[in-house]
């Protein structure tokens, strides 16, 4: 039955969060100054407060330490903590940590659970997805990867260059992607392998991510045949078992971060004085005003119909994928638009709409830009309407 | 608790409905000629057909001879229903007469619910809704409202011009809006009443509505007491009522027919060999097929959402002008998209995009046109954020 | 030296045009009633009227009767003309005449140019271009060209299928593309040959062109070998030498009906009352006029500088294509931001916009549908900046 | 005559320029590395070396040390020193020093010119324009102009509150726009005048401007009567003075970031390898090169228009502020799709287009936002048609 109510007990987890956002996450952006990412002292301690707020890891299940919720709830409740840029941090929710949590919690074994899932759902260690390669290995197009996994001394030996390695600085150990004889492999790489290198540290727009991004050298990188997550040869099975929710909770995340961008111009617009009136009472303002109250709106629906499709057991491929599409540039508009109403003051540092661009605009290229998306939807439209001919 | 499982007997009058539409509605559209909108006769036949096949008014309920949906099935029902042009006339869901029946149907008193309500619900008379005039008077701001009716002889003397009213050539009645001492007031008004003249017929791009669009002039029409419908003052008040339900079935009717857009697209799209393969192989094509799958998911999820909250007893006003304003430009694009993926058969009348075409491009001005629903979600997201004081 | 000065004879003639085009062709557009394009009799009256006025024929020579104008002059002249739906076939510088004339002059032999470019060019006759064929034959993409012209009888024997041939209604001859041995070759074709039959009129949303838009079945149509235009294998190459020129002109003349467009809509904002001022008082209003008149602006200076080089001896592919891609959604986007701001009134009759919609919207299609010059314009630009090797 | 030939004594200046700015600006960039604007030892070795390349000052006349170009002129040598961030400050047209010695070319008196516009001209000193203020005071909306001067002691007495005024920081002196009893007046303020105070550099996501965006507080800011640039109540006359021109060689220099960031997308979608082909063979791709294409060709006509108009002794208000509400937004996609077609490397660090975009994004709001345009553009639309009633 067609239904839009949020349970009560949901609605009551999000609405601490959103408090904890407000009074403890975004008053601690003013601290958050690192050049490459967030420090690694503050994540920590944001993150205890997170703890006795008793909103951590709203994603995952109470045995992990998390607030046990399903994908819907988990929606809302990522939505809420995106609306500061350190609540997903601070919650245990942000990426790559938290889809790297899922997919461990899908496909690692008992002993790869213990060492890698426990501690990294406990905020202990961080950990990063070893996947983009610079050009012209893999991006975009996955097909495209060279890192080598060979077998030798009775495990493994990967060579490789990677490249925009979000979270790698810090990490504890690395969700490694490789080709072997047998096709893409998944491997788990502690990050005091001596094999594993990181070379430097890539300047990006966005500097929310703890660690910020890295470019990884791996040279002759030994790892035991326990270090294969799941099967050799279904690496990139196992990329879209954590891509279709991870897709899901960076849309959630992100929304969040679009609402936050819309009140301040909603805030500004009422009160900043021009022409006789407000800016709010000027119609090219509510256009836009209004225009990002449409993009917000759809943006949460397919936000939730994605989740609502995951907790009926479905792979939710397509929906991730039409979600990613269009709330990426959605909130990007949102953004944007309230960049323009608040004039110079939006992109000067008196306000967050200077950093929120910044930390925005990649979300439409990250985990498959929007052109990608846009592609395979199609492809699925042609096929469900043509037939599998096509 | 969120949920998009549609009820499975919703879901098998659904597919009643598409059935009928492809067997019987569509192969009528070629009988249907009319320079001024749909032939009497032919709609008649059509209706016959719909209440053999138990489709009939499924949005009414089971009293008046309906299917007795809530509103999130009647949107599920008349989306399928519109999918074809006929669909909703054939359905006896099609606007005005649809929105009258809500209307009265929530208004009437029991003379005038037997009188207008029972005929009109059983598809045996039509009627048309006498708001918009000829400029300076009111149309998008209807506060500008110029047609008056003062008190005489026990009832109503009601003099004005009304222009562009719907179905108003072989409607039985009219549901007649004009000022008085006390407020805007709605009048029924008999089609046979000396003081109600159908001037002239206005062309259109559309031409599915009955009757087509007529401009009609109010000299001295004289109504009893019993004409008023509700209570005198409250035209706006009552208008309000008819448009949050009236604006999502439009939404609904329309959303189906830009699907049939898109299949008829993305069926050409399919097979029409172009540059060494198909259409849908273009990368251009498929980024316009994606669009208009993301505008089409949107549209049907802010639907969804209208009518929840209209099922839950809300007045539906705020979502319903969301709905409208996205609904209709969302529905116009692919509509726009289809065309052009179609090329030469896109523009002429060897398929219906052509039509389609004109009967879609009004739904962005009919019930107030995107820019008026803009300028009130923006005042509403102002209000929301700031407080009363604005 | 960079200048944007209009000579003052051509000001003068683009004064006559307007004259003409406000007295004469847009009053005449009510007697334009036909189903399937211009009536050929209201035709030669306005042919008639406009030699009288000294504005006949602008772009042609003045040998050949015109008034001698270079590309520059001819673009100002045809956005005048444009203006009224009727000017550009009064003028004799409609489609697909004038391009056809443009590619007589160029390229036909002394007794074709007596035979078929001289009653052409006085408007005795009317004419066509057959290129384009039902799927899966030529469109958007040419190569796939399957009418064939055999070599029989000392001369050729042509067959195939053409559709969407405008004017071959009445026209008394064709150019017609057909693929030989040699390659595609043009071919001039008498209307009263008995292997050139017109099976049936293809509708369309447009009706300004006289003669409509014709499917053609070439059965055994056998021509003489002066009936091939310029050389055997050619065709392509002379379809570039029509092509430049007539988009820029396709792109001049529809410039000028969005012009129209936007100064009904202008009067319209300036004169309807709403929310307490008129319409172009409100910010959205205003917002969709000022895009108009961006869009108009650049569409004016890429005709411009179009026919600049023309005029300079360049071929114009790149500039016309770039013109064409801009000026046909640019104007587009003119009407409906017209049809929109007019509201109920812009898709009725009572005004011009709901037949400039349908008159406007094939023109993103006809010579090249928008995408397939985007793709044009990108390989160009990457050729430029990356060089030969792509 | 309309005419796009560019003089060949232009064309080699700007080829100059072009070859300075890839071999001295552009590879500069990598030292400008102040987080408050462009650090002032480099931007005076930039432009010793722009003397000694030729290239100095393109926009002055000779007798002022520059290259005697113009506005045609100007807007082609500044698009070419817009290429590089650094092309501008090399070349010292870079804003707002520009419009400055443009306006005290136009205004000041002799003393004045010789104090202040001579050292500016050479370089040897910089300037800032004080007209911004923090909400609620002069903003897009200069009327709430709250800056007061009052007359004292022979001269006059300014208080208020200055803010993201660009160059503050550094400058000699400033231009300073304050109320005074006959209206809004120019005065020209020193640096070191003690009521002259710079509270703080605001933070913005630009960083060419030598000086950054400053806070300033004027607090019985004393100057003498020869302070008064030009009349005294004439300041918003002679800020439209320099606000046209100042309009036109910001678009100029932004179009050649533009032109810089698409060239970089080019070559990037030419080498990268995706899909089976390159980026470059994507239609995806393809369409947003094409729209880039279309968007710099509109842009720059636009420019030259406006240059012209400037070059006939025009005003340029019309023709300035269409050009800005176009370039702004049209460089600005540009970017944006550069950014896209070059995922993660268009916003990291690795390539020139994270900290385009940061540069360009405020140029959409600087001179007055788009949307001021628009509506400067739409009542001039109406008037122009409907007549000076309006």
């Amino acid at each position: 039955m067609i239904d839009f109510e949020i349970p009560a007990e949901v609605g009551a987890l999000c609405g601490r969060i959103g408090e904890f956002v407000r009074d403890v996450a975004i008053p601690a952006e003013a601290r958050d100054d690192g050049e490459h990412g967030l420090d690694d002292g503050l994540r920590r301690d944001l993150q205890a407060a997170a703890r006795g707020a008793g909103v951590f890891a709203p994603q995952l299940a109470r045995e992990l330490g998390g607030q046990g919720l399903d994908m819907r709830g988990t929606t809302l409740a990522l939505e809420a903590a995106g609306y500061g840029l350190l609540g997903p941090p601070a919650l245990n929710c942000a990426a790559p940590d938290e889809g790297n949590m899922h997919l461990l919690d899908a496909v690692a074994d008992p002993d790869q659970r213990e060492r890698y899932l426990l501690p990294l759902a406990a905020g202990e260690v961080r950990s990063c997805f070893a996947m983009t390669e610079p050009s012209p290995g893999a991006g975009s197009d996955p097909s495209l990867l060279r890192s080598r996994a060979v077998r030798g001394d009775g495990g493994w030996v990967i060579d490789g260059q990677k490249w925009f390695i979000t979270g790698a600085e810090g990490a504890a150990f690395a969700i490694c992607m490789a080709t072997t004889e047998e096709g893409a492999t998944m491997f788990l790489v502690d990050a005091d392998n001596p094999g594993w290198r990181i070379e430097r540290l890539v300047d990006a727009t966005d500097r929310v991510f703890a660690g910020g991004h890295a470019e990884v050298a791996l040279e002759e990188c030994r790892v035991g045949p326990e270090a294969v997550l799941g099967e050799v040869g279904k690496g990139f099975e196992y990329a879209q078992v954590r891509l279709a929710p991870a897709r899901l909770t960076h849309c959630s995340r992100w929304l969040g971060a679009a609402r936050r961008a819309h009140d301040f111009a909603l805030e500004r617009a009422a009160e900043r004085p021009a022409f006789g009136g407000a800016l709010a009472d000027l119609g090219m303002v509510q256009e836009r005003i209004a225009r990002s109250e449409i993009d917000l709106a759809t943006s949460r629906l397919l936000n939730w119909h994605c989740a609502w499709t995951l907790d009926q057991g479905g792979s939710g491929r397509a929906e991730s994928s039409l979600a990613k599409a269009h709330v990426a540039e959605a909130c990007w508009r949102v953004v944007d638009r309230s960049v323009q109403i608040c004039g110079a003051l939006g992109v000067s540092g008196d306000g967050p709409l200077a950093r929120l661009m910044n930390e925005m605009r990649p979300f439409r290229i990250y985990d498959g830009p929007t052109e990608t998306h846009l592609w395979a939807i199609a492809r699925r439209a042609v096929r469900r309407r043509v037939g599998a001919g096509r």
